[in-house]
């Protein structure tokens, strides 16, 4: 999506031999790129989070693949950089499967015509990607443009309200993102909108990465502390909420960033619809259960500690709780099915059900 | 209560021509205590939140009209700074309250006899408070207890685990607090209990206030971002919830921090008992719903931006969002009584039902 006019995608091919990322650790206090010229350089990038997002870090590890493979074409090193770049991330699904489907792409390949196919793959896995996202965002554009039908024949304010939780957007894909991807179409359609933004502690990708995406898009956003949702739709000043997610399964249960399920109890408490937009690939048909996901529990430090600017621009970390003090963070919750309106998905909307599920993907 | 084994108050007479407070704006970060020598100390130290909590500032108001009447006894000087400190936070009940019986008890009093009845009447408003909070206290003990014992009969853990939100302490009040009181008698009564707090974000009064009396007192506990309540609930790691409140009013709505709402939803959902701590001034019976309690909308810094220590120790100010967003910023939210398990009183529990309320106060 666009930044101050310019479009931009969270990861672009620089000629044949390289590739650009953007420096999320840097955002949203600078936008910085980053030319990545090896598969080192690509796992660097993903492990230390300068590139974040489940299907964006699998376009990532592609390219950076398709960089071993320029330098040296032969199997046993792209089986050895295949491992080390799928060992980044150990529970990214998506990152090993696109490290797979680029080595099944190659191996059986004449190895002078590896390089060409590994950059041609690679970038198909990131056209692919975007493609997904735009097929997400026009379905739930359909949702969001029936909302703006029904306010327009009301004579109160004409613009749809919709909160969303974390950073699903275009920095987490290709482009256009998830549970953001409907809110760019329909914003570009002309549709009156405004987003509240979660901030979402402890790692404020809401306040950081969502208001710096929608801001430099043209969005009218609002940040909020994630405690004030429930606030805005008693007021009735909530029309929709979308958010992403990490994990649905079998059952229509979601696992997402840590405070999902409390916004989605307030949704259902006030009739506000609750989707959750995802590519099909989120889906884990091996769970009938979202009690059986386990939940990450991350550093103490990113509760008890903040990074943010000085007035001279240049960023710090500050201690912000009682010293002494531990803290617990789980990195995300489990929203029960029961409280989801429906999924946003490439293939279209359906119920968040076991049937809702398989009548979208009968496989 | 005791800060390293060393008993506090918020608020305590020196001598009589001075009284001490703890200065609230350098916590965590640093213990400071301030010596006030005249009402206009006494005003500047509310305005500038050095002292908060509805109660504790209607027992400096007190002491600040105290130290003005021994200056000056006339019933102008009198009338002059009850009004100067009355406005200092003109929606704070109890203030207006301590201020009023403070000048009720002097005029008609020889002015010769009016600083020793002043003072004497300040002396009384904090004692009052304090037991006032003694008996919540017991009240909420009984029902700490009743859960201790049935977890004393089960082969897990038999540590007591509470979720509170905000800072409902004695930093709130002159000393134990409202929703922490009982806690702390608790704890004092050798109950195995472990506190879950909530950051409270956008002003963070979980992380740096309640961490920090929790702490000193030697009470174990354990910070959260606002976001994770609803995963320890459904984990089964919160045997109850314990806040304060702003305003009850009178059909059991409860007017409390930004987030309360959200994590009484919680609670209902996964049964977890759901408790609000107050002394009975703050029941509003002139009111009949909480959807008529107006929501104070405070300063959007207080999300974009964050206070914290550097590593020097210093205290410094971070803007935490991305440049140009703007936020929105309520202070308080309304959990409607349905979700409510039972109010704790000077005088008992009782349901959050007008009928429960009546059986308490029957006037």
């Amino acid at each position: 999506m666009k930044i101050n006019g310019t479009h931009y995608r969270s990861v672009w091919p620089i000629g044949e031999d390289a590739f650009g990322i953007i420096d999320q650790t840097r955002l949203p206090h600078e936008l910085a790129t980053l030319t990545l010229r090896n598969a080192e350089a690509a796992a660097h990038a993903i492990l230390t989070m300068q590139t974040r997002g489940a299907p964006l870090i699998g376009a990532v590890g592609a390219y950076g693949l398709a960089l071993a493979v320029r330098e040296d074409p032969s199997d046993d090193n792209l089986t050895k950089v295949h491992d080390m770049l799928a060992e980044t991330r150990p529970t990214a699904i998506n990152l090993r499967w696109a490290l797979k489907r680029m080595r099944d792409a190659l191996l059986n390949q004449p190895r002078e015509a590896r390089a060409a196919l590994a950059w041609k793959e690679a970038a198909a896995i990131a056209d692919e990607d975007v493609a997904m996202s735009q097929a997400i965002g026009r379905n739930g554009l359909k949702i969001i443009r029936e909302l703006a039908d029904k306010k327009a024949g009301q004579k109160k304010d004409k613009t749809v309200n919709i909160l969303t939780h974390c950073n699903a957007g275009w920095l987490a894909t290709v482009d256009y993102g998830t549970a953001l991807a409907p809110i760019y179409l329909a914003h570009d359609d002309g549709i009156p909108l405004h987003v509240w933004v979660d901030e979402t502690r402890p790692r404020n990708q809401g306040a950081s990465l969502t208001a710096f995406e929608l801001g430099s898009h043209g969005v009218d956003h609002t940040i909020l502390a994630d405690n004030a949702g429930g606030h805005f739709m008693q007021a009735g000043e909530v029309d929709m909420v979308i958010v992403g997610t990490d994990r649905v399964t079998a059952n229509g249960d979601v696992a997402n960033k840590i405070g999902t399920y409390l916004k989605a109890l307030a949704a259902k408490d006030n009739d506000v619809p609750f989707y959750v937009a995802l590519p099909s690939s989120t889906i884990d048909w091996t769970l009938d259960s979202g009690r059986n996901i386990p939940i990450e529990e991350r550093s103490p430090d990113e509760v008890l500690k903040m990074a943010g600017r000085l007035p001279d621009g240049s960023v710090t970390v500050v201690e912000i709780a009682a010293p002494g003090s531990g803290a617990a963070n789980p990195g995300f919750d489990v929203t029960p099915a029961r409280l989801v309106t429906g999924f946003i998905t490439e293939r279209g909307t359906c119920a968040a059900t076991p049937e809702g599920l398989r009548s979208l993907f009968p496989k």
